[in-house]
């Protein structure tokens, strides 16, 4: 693959690259001398679940990754044994060492359904950090001045709202910052509201006499509702762990804009070939079916290609044929057999035996699978039990 | 001693003292539990020669040491082998071990001619620093606001003139502030330029709940010129360390005001004592005496009783009773025997012949202690030579 080609994927979906002409340099440099870069992603190790959102960086580690660099997860851990001192950020307690490891277990196995763990390395900053000591600590601060750390963005905002930072705040972009210096980063990654910390390394392995670091910055990826940030507070996110069939009906609720921006950002597809997509759709195609490609290539990253599959066609039987789905509700009644319309009532699935009689009449309750036509039909539920329909999505096995 | 006489010697000569209750209450804590204070100052390693000026904070301690309390010296070992980390300040470049070690011997021999070494603790704070890690650093620097930090009047200034602030800077007086945790200060004495600095232990020993230190602020010495601060560099000095005769004329030579304020700042007088003084002035005593008095005093705190009544002596019989010094310049002159007038005229001591003999006639040369009379009496200049005096201030000895 020449550069070129492998700029053009290391670029896609990102924000920032800075620079270009520098990761140009890098990577001729690595096609020559045989030795890989190494590329950096830090990770919180407060919140160790992850949703799709999260994965669009680290598909862009994966990308590095298959063009045969090295891959560093880097855990910070002195960070997070420290939490917040101040005690006014309850979001960041300080974790215990069993804690660390245990998310960064919780990591290791989400991160690896999309990375290979043979060619990843994974660190955990304590590893300097712990042996970092005071003066060292002043030497690092002498690198920076205030003006240039108050610029970042949500200090120079608290500032102007007046709102008080603690003073070890400043201190913790220029631990991630030295992170780069230990790790000798070639590349770090990262979301774009990590661009200040990024550039951080950048300056501090210039002040160390390093190469300065490449840094990429991805978007920050909406959720389902196509506006607001994907998170889990708003609720409009796919869980990487979320079962397939969850994953598939949530890809297929999203707006045909947001489809193109997720298969931008959470597919393998090159620029180009989602450009040909588009004009396919432009040409007459149903946007439809591209969601659908989209929900099993997502699937796919995640629980294999035979999951993916499979809830393809789950969804396919449940609301496009409108066959029975895999998974059924199930409710117990006492008493051998009902009558049909008594049941319907019974289980909630009519309000009263007016409408369930009115349903029956209509044709829109099956039991196992066969249309019912009479409301006192005798039902009986030993054994199996009976799978009762009613209209084209509610089910319910009935048992005694 | 009552407590109130107490505060009043402790606070003569203060610029602020924070707080007066506080300080009462652990005056009168001590007394009752025969627990002496522990009263704090800070070193800075890199500028071990002190003047006077410096011995106004000191002799503030020495009250404190005479009144039975604990007299700590803490030398900044630990910041003072870092430095300036950024290079920018060359007038904190890192010290050695041994070039500390140096200081420290030099600080000592100059404090201890006021202290008593027995009754003094000598620290270092490379004691605790030296232990510090990175995360208690962090923790440290959370328990103050970037706010309240560049509240420090020469960082607020160079703020606003948009001239760098190293981000280190910020974290020195939190390590001052620190030493008083852990040295469980009661009182932190310093000159006014260190106000923000000293405050910051009152902070933080709040913070690591401790009984918060009381400050005490003395003022920077004007010096001999009355105007300036007194300092090495404007040559308005006097050092500890001058010879008494130096110091001495030094003393006499400032103005009756600036002797006012160095009977308050470097005298043991009291406030009342000195009032009593001020009252003789203006009854009709000659202010001269008293500047005798304070040369003397000021002499005896460095040289001892005795030197310091040699140098009033010597002072005396120079330029009061007019009589020969006790230092005298020499100079030597070729040939055994010489005419009076041209040894004057040969020496410098009188610009011409002409000039010589009229000196002579007005009876303004003495050889050897005698009043020359004749220009052309034939002067021996083997053995110990001749001392040649014209008018009240030229003595020169001269010898072949």
């Amino acid at each position: 693959m020449t550069i070129d080609e492998q700029l053009a994927i290391l670029k896609k979906g990102t924000v920032d690259l800075i620079r270009e002409d520098d990761l140009r340099k890098k990577l001729e440099r690595a096609a020559k001398t045989g030795k890989p870069l190494r590329v950096k992603l830090g990770l919180d190790p407060t919140a160790p679940d992850i949703h799709i959102g999260h994965t669009v960086v680290i598909r862009k580690l994966k990308a590095f990754q298959e063009l045969g660099h090295t891959v560093i997860f880097l855990i910070g851990d002195f960070t997070g044994m420290i939490g917040d001192p101040s005690g006014k950020n309850v979001t960041r307690p300080p974790l215990s060492r069993e804690e660390i490891n245990a998310n960064a277990e919780t990591y290791k196995a989400q991160m690896f359904k999309l990375l290979d763990p043979e060619k990843t390395e994974l660190r955990f900053n304590g590893e300097w950090m712990d042996k970092f000591g005071a003066a060292d600590f002043i030497k690092l601060c002498a690198k920076t001045t205030v003006k240039q750390i108050l610029e970042r963005d949500d200090f120079t905002k608290r500032m102007a709202e007046e709102k008080p930072i603690s003073l070890h705040e400043l201190l913790y972009p220029l631990v991630q910052g030295y992170d780069s210096v230990a790790l000798e980063a070639d590349v770090e990654l990262g979301g774009t509201d990590q661009k200040f910390n990024l550039l951080m390394g950048r300056n501090l392995q210039r002040e160390y006499s390093q190469e300065p670091q490449v840094i990429i910055t991805t978007p920050l990826l909406e959720g389902l509702d196509g506006v607001n940030k994907m998170s889990k507070s708003l609720n409009n996110y796919i869980g990487i762990n979320e079962p397939p069939n969850d994953m598939f009906g949530k890809v297929m609720s999203i707006s045909d804009d947001l489809m193109w921006r997720y298969y931008e950002l959470l597919t393998d597809l090159s620029i180009s070939e989602i450009s040909n997509l588009r004009s396919e759709v432009e040409g007459g195609k149903n946007p439809r079916d591209l969601k659908v490609s989209l929900a099993r290539s997502i699937i796919k990253d995640f629980h294999g290609s035979e999951a993916a599959a499979l809830a393809a066609e789950e969804f396919e039987r449940r609301f496009v044929k409108k066959e029975v789905p895999d998974e059924i509700e199930e409710r117990t009644v006492e008493g051998p057999v009902h009558r049909l319309a008594d049941l319907l009532v019974q289980t909630g699935l009519a309000a009263s035996k007016g409408e369930a009689r009115r349903l029956i009449d209509q044709g829109g309750v099956k039991v196992n699978g066969e249309k019912a036509s009479a409301a006192n039909a005798e039902v009986a539920l030993s054994g199996e039990g009976v799978l009762l329909q009613v209209g084209k999505l509610k089910f319910l096995r009935v048992r005694n």
